[in-house]
């Protein structure tokens, strides 16, 4: 049972920033690092540019530079983070009754 | 941003082993552990039955012992587990897509 799409899944979506990250984006169209960091909050500047990049080479994230003065970066999610949506919602919505169900317990 | 419910399901389904896990008990209504093992195929019976109790302390998993003659110990999905089923197959076919993607590039 190798190359099992969940656990790609899975590994892609984990780590200590990336939910929060994917999130944020998809609340907004595109977003600058500094507005998103604040935004994720907590997170400091070396580890929200790592998980960046990893989302970015997973497909998730869209990384696009504004060659103006002075330059700037948006994030963004591309159309395969976007496709995310209602799965990560669904995602939530058992996370919570977990979360519920073992503090019952 | 803490407590957040997607972070709380990615990491109570994170592990080598867990997606495998629970994918071979959605397909079983229950199951011993030696069947269990030979269907996950490749997991020693020590993280085999170290992953069952980390899901069964989730409430994902359901632990029945039978004391017959001889003894023996079958595996289910609880309620809180069967929920996950829609879930995770989306959560398949969209890390079936990042795969695709990925490697395309």
């Amino acid at each position: 049972m190798k190359d099992c799409p969940v656990k790609y899944a899975l590994e892609t979506l984990s780590g200590k920033w990336k939910p929060y990250i994917i999130y944020v984006l998809s609340q907004n169209e595109s977003i600058r690092f500094n507005e998103l960091q604040r935004q994720v909050g907590d997170v400091s500047a070396l580890m929200l540019s790592r998980s960046l990049q990893e989302l970015e080479g997973s497909g998730i994230v869209n990384r696009k530079e504004f060659k103006v003065v002075p330059p700037h970066v948006e994030y963004s999610l591309t159309a395969l983070g976007e496709k995310l949506g209602t799965t990560l919602d669904d995602l939530g919505q058992w996370g919570h009754l977990a979360y519920m169900n073992n503090k019952k317990r």
